[in-house]
């Protein structure tokens, strides 16, 4: 990337910002040049994990947030993780949904990521398009995940701020509890609080919290009601978000945040480039060679994996 | 694991096989010694995945489906991935509440699997714990997963039948189209058929089947309705099993199936242990550093990799 091309990124130009995404999502030697170029302009912007279960209107939730932060003259990117499969079209159809109700605003970047495949690769193409919005200067990016998987859930925990959406409604079944992801909630919200329910969601959240054992000064999760449709308690979880940051500054942990994150995207790209390498250094052959001889129960997979590497 | 330890588990000894299945899940050399210990007397099980977003009712269905193939007289493992958090205490609760349904019957085997933390390591551990429940004569093996993220769908991808549960009544949310696992699906349920919208969630289904090109010999995903609670819709669930075991020895697409796992496995291994030969070999001072050196933008995460590796 060259200088004139960083210059015009920096100064949020939505085409290269566009095109910049569009090539760490491909990865590969120019994403790499494209980070290496961009990376000293990042550490500015409030990054925002928001994740919860397919039905909790969290893209609504998303979009309320965006328009508030946008009235108070922020500059909002949105990094939707949405692993729809290609036949389905999702991705493409919300984020046109999602572009009429923000389009024509430049202080706002929508882009849905749909990285399938290797390794790593949906959370290395979202954490560089993270990267390439803080440099274009977006003081808030919001990164949105469906589902509560663990590649997913852990996209959304590496932020400075982690929101987790709930939704009434599903019986005796709180899903951030089923799902294990209470623990990476800075901020938790009940949306769809207009609907029944919503008191039992909120004390089986509650009950949950008290359950944790906590120490004098750490973060107590706020639990939230917001009914995004209509944007009620927006306001009020856009104030919490604040106090989140606040508090991180206050002890001195949005460093630590940011460091924790670093560490993770280390691990997973040491990771993604050993197997490429292996994978380059071997021909296709040998590997359907040793599936077949664990087929025929002559090797089992650690032994094969064993002559792989050895 | 010496023969009469392998022994007493290919006879179904519920404790060896408890004891084994312990072991795999820790991980490590043990595990290693005991599935080249039994990996040659797998092969006989018929490993069903089912998958689905936290309250579709699908542990209810595993159940259910459990309870059929005992009538029939096979005997049945099931498998439950839940990576729940260790303080929310679900995968307990819920095992107790399981066991009380089905236990007294030595021919089921339940375990719930809540290993979390490196990388691959639930996955791993599920697919050994399926190949011990195989190798003690378990004719069913389901392996059920919460959640609809990569890693927890790509498990439950890794069978010869895939089961994607859906529950009605989320609004026009329909969760595995959002979640984009329908291409998995070799069957697909709705669950909790008495609720409303179920010919909605049926028809949107069904639809988004339609867009899918499919070759004339093409297995077409049958949308099936059940109510787990009183077992209605279980046993016609389980005829499309059989029904979709028949077409795959029909097809010779068993031992594809197969082979698919074992690659899929053999990569994963292969990650985990290069990663872990990395790890050995660097000491922690030096990654700590590299993190402190890319918080200090004096480089990227790709070229500190590179520093790691290199």
């Amino acid at each position: 990337m060259n200088p004139e091309a960083v210059a015009q990124l920096r100064a949020g130009n939505p085409r290269v910002v566009a095109r910049a995404i569009s090539a760490v999502e491909r990865g590969g030697a120019e994403a790499r040049e494209i980070i290496a170029a961009i990376f000293r302009h990042t550490g500015r912007a409030h990054i925002i994990g928001v994740t919860g279960a397919p039905g909790t209107g969290k893209s609504t939730l998303v979009n309320e947030f965006a328009k508030h932060y946008r009235q108070r003259g922020q500059r909002v990117g949105i990094v939707a993780v949405d692993p729809t499969s290609p036949f389905s079209g999702g991705a493409i159809l919300g984020d046109r949904l999602r572009m009429q109700d923000l389009s024509g605003d430049s202080g706002v970047f929508i882009r849905s990521m749909a990285t399938r495949g290797a390794f790593g690769g949906l959370a290395a193409a979202t954490s560089d398009a993270v990267k390439v919005l803080d440099a274009a200067g977006f003081e808030i990016v919001l990164v949105e995940t469906v589902g509560a998987g663990q590649n997913e859930v852990e996209i959304a925990a590496n932020a400075h701020t982690t929101i987790v959406v709930e939704a009434p409604g599903m019986g005796d079944d709180i899903q951030a509890i089923k799902a294990g992801i209470m623990e990476i909630a800075d901020v938790l919200i009940v949306n769809k609080a207009d609907h029944d329910e919503v008191s039992a969601t909120i004390a089986a959240l509650e009950m949950n919290l008290n359950l944790k054992p906590k120490a004098e000064n750490d973060w107590r999760p706020p639990v939230l009601k917001t009914i995004a449709t209509t944007g009620e308690g927006v306001a009020d979880a856009v104030a919490w978000i604040g106090k989140h940051r606040a508090y991180l500054e206050a002890n001195n942990l949005m460093q630590a945040r940011e460091r924790a994150r670093f560490r993770a995207e280390l691990e997973m790209v040491v990771q993604r480039e050993m197997m490429a390498r292996l994978l380059r250094g071997v021909n296709g052959t040998k590997i359907e060679r040793l599936v077949e001889q664990i087929a025929a129960r002559k090797m089992d997979v650690y032994q094969a994996a064993e002559t792989l590497i050895g």
